[in-house]
């Protein structure tokens, strides 16, 4: 898998894929610039009237419900039923999931309708969604890691979806295998919209290489990242710091970088 | 009151309090990050179908019209009788009031239905609400500072709120009782949104300690983060740098620092 | 020119002119920076309600429309009619304008009811606009720049605006004079929104210098930033420390850095 992943930033730098996020406001310019960093090319066209169109241009498409927005949401079907039908990938980010019965209702109907490639959430979320229980704490998540491997296992099998929960360790699952990640560092949760930041990345490598890569390598790449910055902290630094040196890491990502820190294991492959 | 704001930034880095907060999309990103910096909590739901939901799980909420969209004001306004129903404290930041009627007439149709625990605003914007002149200038502030003091006191006498009223000098004003604050630094007005972030801190610090020290701890803290990254700058930095030195010294910021730096005078308490 | 630009960077500092900017929720909070890093006030207003009396108060109007939003294009009419009416500049940015039809449409109707100032674009979407071809890739630039100068030329003789073509080389063109501006660095394109920050810095300038002075002055200041600011990264920073370099850099711009670095040559003028 990580000599997919590498292979697969290697043509990101080449090809600049372009990659559809209707996501939210919070950290939609992270996002936009963690796109930049890794490779390619951001867009982001939430109105219903060019959502579409906008697809079509497009070589994966981001949906991500962090600030939900009922004007947004047709965008978000109209959009994802484009990228299905072009067969592009659709990374499904649903932030917050469990939290409103807004939120689970649009997230479940947008997985049942769609059939997104990548669900990229966190443990709690992924509970959420196959109704394992887990308390939804805001956009936190704060659930045991202990059965977050099953609950990303059960997820993938229900949505068809490679499913992707982030938490201490990093689960990756598709239809029969499971990958764990060790990567990543406490300070990611010390900023906004890492989670969001890890789904953009899952989009780029997925434009190229596919689901699963895609789930992987955007979610390894994260956590390599994290762990790069909280390295280069220096004196008094601290999140506001971290917070760009986790697009600096993810700037000079190469293949000596992953092969260094890369801590990932596959199952059933 | 210091005792008092140190005992609370202790106890939210331990239970890391949920705040809500339906603000403007211009600073939503360092509102977020800076409430993760202090150790609580954020979460951003803007939408009219699940602002009551999720202010049913929140420790504090914020209401900040920097960027009013009308499909927003519905939210505010549902979010802030649930949170008022569950008692939770509800901050209120004026951005703008005074530039148009529109910013006018919403502020103080807010102010009188719900009734906000704090008021966290800068002189001009009080003076507006308390109508005693002063010119606003888009979002920031002009007025002179004389009586700065007075404004933050008229204005929690006829709001019932506790009143947060910034510039040169902070003036926390609260019924029979006055704090004035000379901490802070003039860089602090070279970046968007410290106001707004003030305004989150205070949320934290309400949502376990009260609106007084909600009020006080949330400016006290970034007048001394204004003053810490203004200090940290070298060389050639300046702006860019000092935003992120904001959010360092706010993640870095304890007891020491607090009674090292802060400058807080309370009259009448 | 380049004593015009200096003297208008001189009184924005004294007289911190109000710029009024619609615009995109991704580089919103990168272009209220920016522009106090300029030393003008930003404000921004959106909502149909307001949009209209607060650009009565403004020295500059910003329409950009980056993340095209129904609900928003008629407060950009109603904003730019006001402006207009006033007499102070509207700047126009028609990000990703060619991408699709809506946009297409929108940034037509705009620039031919409206008849903007300056308009602040990269080269395809100039092309685009005067429909020479030219491929758009999301709202980045792909087109050669062998003919990026006719294209500035033409939009600006079709429509009567100052018209500033960004991309390796800069051409601002008007009524019969076009300007070179060789300044500028590759990582400029690597972060989000440096186009849409040119056009802020743009109407910080025309506020006080008029167009011409404005679409020169904006896009050189842009362009020297990036250049400093790539001179400034050491070891492993990248994207993310150079995007707060951007604003170092603004924030410090001076007579003799711009008379150090600017590479600016006026034909026809």
């Amino acid at each position: 898998m990580l000599s997919e992943i590498i292979e697969t930033l290697r043509k990101l730098r080449e090809q600049k894929p372009l990659i559809h996020q209707i996501t939210n406001y919070v950290s939609a310019n992270d996002c936009a610039n963690i796109t930049l960093a890794i490779g390619a090319s951001p867009v982001m066209a939430q109105d219903a009237r060019e959502a579409e169109e906008m697809t079509s241009r497009a070589d994966a498409l981001v949906v991500n419900i962090g600030t939900l927005q009922s004007e947004c949401v047709e965008s978000m079907f109209l959009a994802a039923r484009k990228a299905k039908e072009r067969s592009i990938p659709v990374i499904f980010d649903p932030v917050g999931v469990g939290a409103t019965q807004y939120r689970t209702e649009t997230a479940i109907r947008f997985i049942e309708e769609i059939r997104p490639d990548i669900i990229r959430c966190n443990v709690s979320e992924a509970k959420a969604l196959c109704k394992m229980g887990g308390e939804i704490k805001g956009v936190d998540s704060v659930a045991s890691e202990a059965d977050a491997g099953r609950a990303a296992r059960r997820l993938a099998n229900s949505s068809g979806a490679v499913v992707a929960a982030t938490g201490k360790i990093d689960w990756i699952a598709g239809g029969g295998w499971i990958a764990r990640i060790a990567n990543g560092h406490p300070m990611l949760a010390r900023v906004t919209g890492t989670g969001c930041m890890a789904s953009a990345l899952s989009a780029c490598f997925a434009s190229l290489g596919g689901a699963s890569c895609g789930a992987a390598g955007g979610v390894l790449s994260m956590g390599i990242a994290g762990e790069i910055a909280a390295a280069s902290l220096k004196g008094t630094e601290g999140a506001g710091t971290y917070r760009a040196r986790l697009l600096d890491a993810i700037d000079r990502l190469d293949e000596k970088t992953l092969r260094q820190y890369a801590n990932i294991e596959v199952e059933g492959a």
